[in-house]
């Protein structure tokens, strides 16, 4: 386990069904499960009793016609859907994606501070700019703003959130019966921001919730938002193809982290994995080679065109990915074009070779093999400076999620790189992550109630 | 009974310790209740077993600093809690108070989809457009938009909202794993909304729910509410303080309903009523007047003043009511604001009994009273034609909750005005109302799957 003395976080990335596109043909699944809420509470539940970190919700503010026809279909809006199981659960953190482009930022904090107030102090942001065309036109645009206009309006809109949550202190409520005062006016603040992009009075309309603000989650791995992440995250979910490249994006994040007077640690990187488990290795492929056969490439290749912002239906399949737009002219996902790209030039992959290599996990690594495989190369990841923790992506949740949750993480546990008990309530405890202090408080003063 | 063989409907419109604006000084509240999931799923499904139709949360989108010192912070925000509360309870309905002055038609459609899957069809929404400058101030705005500004926009974006539910026919879904085809795309819409405000593409991205859409609920009285309650409302909140003002109200609405050619019956008029229950009569107005001994007129003037959009802080508490701008001119609560003129003229009350006459229920009517009498004041309204149930408001829910579902409900049902057991699942089902069809399905077709 060489030097440290520190235990790897994961996180159970909740795709109702699995990541793999076609995992809802697959004959184990139930596709009624996507809204029923029972089999939903039954994955956090299992989740939970793993001891697992978090479970976190993606999302997409848009679907295609086109698209549906194969699958496309979200579930629940992230936020609605963990607010319901916040109550069936009591340990587990539970992180929503939202978009900054279009929300606004009294309704977010608001909705987080409510989560927050309801889970005991359970909630996570995964902060997002949203990158496709599709979802713009959704909100009264053509197309999507470009690439560093959406971070400045990210960082804006989170400066915005960090006033509102820090706009009652934790000591403002008094609710004394006898003379009236429900609260230490002093103590609530009115952060009056006036900016670029919003003009928020403020105070929010609740109090300090019991995290003091959600913990706070980014996932572009773009030089934009590697430097919003250095910034504002306090975990980072990160696409990585190879440990090198993961070491690499570690390094480089850890350095922003630090040059920025924060502290390293304080940021948990948790790359995402695919995993597949067999009893033989040989039985792990043969799992994903089946999920496989069930892709339609026409689907495969809509889903791709739209999160590269491409349209690639025009060029066979056999043939080479054509030249793309170059990173920085890419007004939508820039970090995950930027992957699919340099992985197909890596493997000289066919464009239906690369559809195959990407729907599992759309660009995140697939790792099949036995339980003991899988959890050696975790191992490997989390000892040699390419992760401190984990973004579980089962292809397949029936079977697929117990496979991971019944056999990876007991092996985890054994090495001693993995907790056995919760040893806190709250989501930040258990990512051993300090308390937000509170930009309006006066910092000499005690606490007088 | 009379002629009718109808059944009245009743609401529970939820504040977790009470309406009064001094519950939470009560001695029999618990003022820890207002974040306690664990309280509000007992209110709620205490509702439940009384039979009520569906529960409310109103909405806010500020406090003020001054404010809170006195009580005025707000709960947890509700669609956030009422997703909690759909998957603890099986039969009530579930109504959130949403703005359409500070969210976009994509969002909201796509949460209130959400939770109507979530809760298997009981979803509702009391549209709001939000009348206050704290409110405005809070989303990029320095006072709130005019009146007619805001109806403008909250029809375009409930016109929106409809076009996005619809998007999905009922039958769109397929599911066939054999050949991979998730849904048949011909029956999902991409409604191409171009407006004044809002440019959506869709389609959702989600499938259509049990109820088609949540149930519409609208809660302005002025001239403006009158007409949106009469195009898009299947239930109107109404604050009333006699019975003739309700019945002209009644009328009025109702015709309003036909000369657009809807049905007047789809539409269900609830004003608000808070219930006080004694042993005697006298009993009851000393509980009124325990709670109003408990409040602050400082705090009560803020809020009135804050309400109607007009500093009272200057004016001799014990004089009248200075002269107010008139209805037309008034940007915020047009409706609200002339009610509490109209009690005050009527009344001849100075500015302290008018605060009085507001503590309770902000203008909705108080009733005072032995559960006999609640219950025949709530018939005598029922039969002669000013409601087609009721908004309950308990102004203390410590005790006066329990005092009316205990009481008044069983009263109710034993002179067959109530029904004794839910007879449907479904939020439409409880109201009588007819479920929505949908404008993108051919009407000559067949559905074929």
């Amino acid at each position: 386990m060489g030097k440290q003395n520190r235990s790897l976080h994961l996180n159970l990335f909740l795709a109702s069904l699995g990541h793999h596109e076609a995992a809802w043909r697959h004959p184990a699944s139930d596709v009624n499960g996507i809204y029923d809420f029972r089999y939903l509470e039954r994955l956090a539940q299992k989740a939970e009793q793993a001891k697992l970190d978090s479970l976190f919700l993606a999302d997409r503010y848009s679907t295609s016609q086109k698209a549906v026809k194969y699958g496309a279909v979200g579930g629940l809006e992230p936020l609605t859907l963990l607010s319901a199981l916040a109550v069936v659960t009591k340990h587990i953190g539970l992180i929503a994606t939202v978009s900054t482009s279009f929300n606004e930022p009294y309704n977010i904090a608001r909705r987080f501070a409510s989560l927050d107030h309801l889970s005991g102090g359970r909630a996570g942001w995964n902060i997002i700019t949203s990158g496709t065309d599709s979802e713009a036109q959704n909100f009264n645009l053509d197309q999507i703003p470009a690439h560093h206009l959406r971070y400045e309006r990210a960082k804006e809109f989170v400066e915005v959130a960090l006033k509102l949550w820090d706009s009652w202190e934790e000591d403002a409520l008094i609710k004394d019966k006898a003379s009236g005062i429900y609260a230490n006016n002093s103590k609530v603040h009115e952060p009056n921001h006036r900016g670029k992009h919003f003009s928020v009075r403020g105070p929010l309309n609740l109090s300090r919730s019991p995290q003091g603000r959600p913990l706070l989650v980014q996932a572009g791995s773009s030089a934009d938002g590697k430097d919003f992440a250095a910034e504002y995250a306090e975990a980072i979910f990160t696409a990585q193809q190879t440990i090198e490249d993961a070491r690499a994006f570690y390094a480089d994040v850890k350095a922003r982290i630090a040059q920025l007077g924060r502290i390293p640690e304080h940021v948990k990187i948790l790359p995402g994995i695919c995993p597949i488990i067999g009893e033989s290795e040989a039985e792990a492929k043969e799992k994903e080679a089946q999920l496989h056969e069930l892709t339609h490439p026409a689907y495969s290749l809509l889903q791709l065109s739209n999160r590269i912002g491409f349209d690639l239906s025009v060029y066979p399949l056999d043939g080479r990915l054509p030249e793309l737009p170059a990173t920085e002219q890419i007004a939508g996902h820039q970090s995950r074009t930027q992957l699919i790209r340099d992985l197909a030039d890596r493997e000289k992959l066919t464009i239906r070779e690369l559809l195959l290599r990407l729907a599992g996990g759309r660009g995140h690594l697939t790792i099949a093999g036995t339980a003991k495989q899988v959890a050696d190369e975790l191992e490997q990841w989390f000892v040699s400076g390419a992760a401190d923790g984990f973004n579980i992506m089962p292809q397949l949740t029936y079977g697929g999620l117990d496979d991971f949750l019944d056999q990876v993480v007991p092996e985890l546990q054994r090495r001693g790189l993995f907790r056995t008990e919760y040893t806190g309530t709250k989501l930040r405890d258990h990512y051993d992550l300090p308390y937000p202090s509170n930009q309006y408080a006066a910092s000499l003063e005690h606490p007088s109630t």
